[in-house]
């Protein structure tokens, strides 16, 4: 029998490093030779995408695919986004919809549909907790009975973050701890063997005095760590939010997408360039642990 | 030349009245003849909204198409609702898409040009504000240049709304009542003719005291009030959160969709109780203002 979701997370951790790629593809990204072929624009990202993966999933934990590059190109994206997904989960490969929804109950039911079944399936959703636990709820017959999993926004990493998340209450913790100790609590149920619950949190890493104690506080919460490296995250940044080391897994989007851009893996290929990234952000990673 | 977004909207209150009618529309809801003609779901789905549209427009201020059941079906289903959003910029009407994004920049412009202009442009969309304000700002070149409107989620009408909305901060305000000053802020720069800003606030209607004391902080701010009827709100309690006789909307999804089961206009058409129950909601908050 398969293991549970949470627990082939961890184990792919164990395996393959803290790498969360996220697919956060850019029309822009793609180099001349796919954006000029005979593809419609929908074809070349897809198959932009399909050649990062083939090239990274031996180094990635997971995958995580930001829906908004996809919508912003109309129905012809979102069916880019449904064939890159479709490639994912043949590749057996674990996949984060990056969606971030959050709505009342009979609407989060039809969210739990839209990502959890269908076209647009994948294992994990984000979600945004700010309309409360309730919206929560209606995901949970989905975890428990078809194997999938919830990150929920805890303390995200833009410059922003504070304005509500920052917001200190009268009991004194802020609202993002607030939120953690929701998130610990309603993921209670849902604990795998290896300690973590399918109910994570994203928790950015660029406040760190916050980051640490958000991390004391949800002990066994697995995180989405958004923030490293273009939002200036540094590993040993990331380390202090891996307990054990596993627990978390670390998003990197441009900085591997568009490696073959950069300084250290200019004049390869876009995807040998994203997979050398993977492998030197996960030994990167590694090394401050 | 056009009127602002804001300017018509205000407008059209003034001439049909405060409803603002939901197409959360659930596949259940189409009547037997729809269902089983030779059309596919999706097909039958956007039918069912053009009647319902075609038979409300001058009754109605605004739509509010939640997106979220149109995703549940898929791709498929992300067609009708670019089908109905098309169909309702061809009668000219005002829409709202309720798609509730949120997210850092970058992404946050890719759900811009997402649901402001191709396949899904609408008039305004509703965003959450959980992450901070400055997920906001990729959107107001839409708002100053393209004629665009915002709803932030202020205070919601679900029973988990306290959980995070209703936290109370040092300050002594409420994390709902900080969101609020924070959208008025934001709203200054885009305040039409009518005295309203182009960035309005979704206001529950299920807390009275805390949301009449909203109201009063955020007078320049028109309101898209959701939980009237099916979640508990009353037209007199509506008719608190309406100033001057406008300034807000209040939005029914179910009650007017399914008005032809229930007993008021059960034996109706579906179109035909529709338009009799806007009919019958319009007057209803008129007699209480």
């Amino acid at each position: 029998m398969k293991k549970p979701l949470i627990d082939r997370l961890y184990q792919r951790v164990a395996q393959r490093g803290h790498v969360c790629l996220g697919l956060d593809t850019d029309l822009s990204y793609l180099p001349e030779e796919l954006l000029s072929s005979d593809k419609s624009p929908a074809d070349a990202l897809v198959e932009f995408n399909r050649r990062i993966i083939d090239s990274t999933l031996d180094v990635t934990a997971v995958y995580k695919v930001q829906i908004a590059y996809y919508e912003a190109l109309g129905l012809e994206g979102l069916r880019a986004y449904a064939e890159t997904l479709r490639y994912l989960r043949e590749q057996d490969a674990i996949v984060i919809a990056d969606v971030k929804r959050g709505d009342i109950a009979k609407t989060a039911e039809m969210y739990a549909q839209a990502h959890f079944s269908g076209d647009f399936e994948a294992d994990f959703m984000t979600v945004n907790p700010f309309m409360g636990m309730d919206t929560l709820a209606p995901f949970f017959p989905f975890l428990r009975d078809q194997d999938k999993g919830l990150f929920v926004l805890v303390a995200t990493s833009n410059p922003g973050a504070s304005d509500i998340e920052g917001i200190v209450s009268q009991s004194g913790a802020s609202v993002s701890q607030m939120v953690g100790d929701m998130v610990v609590e309603q993921g209670a149920p849902f604990v795998g063997s290896c300690g973590y619950s399918s109910i994570g949190a994203v928790v950015g890493c660029t406040n760190k005095d916050q980051t640490r104690s958000i991390r004391h506080r949800m002990k066994g919460c697995f995180f989405l760590i958004p923030g490293y490296g273009a939002q200036g995250g540094t590993a040993h940044d990331m380390a202090d939010y891996l307990q054990d080391g596993n627990g978390g897994v670390v998003n990197s989007s441009r900085g591997i997408l568009l490696a073959c851009r950069g300084n250290r893996f200019g004049g390869l290929s876009f995807e040998k360039a994203a997979r050398q990234e993977c492998i030197r952000m996960r030994d990167e990673i590694y090394e401050c642990l």
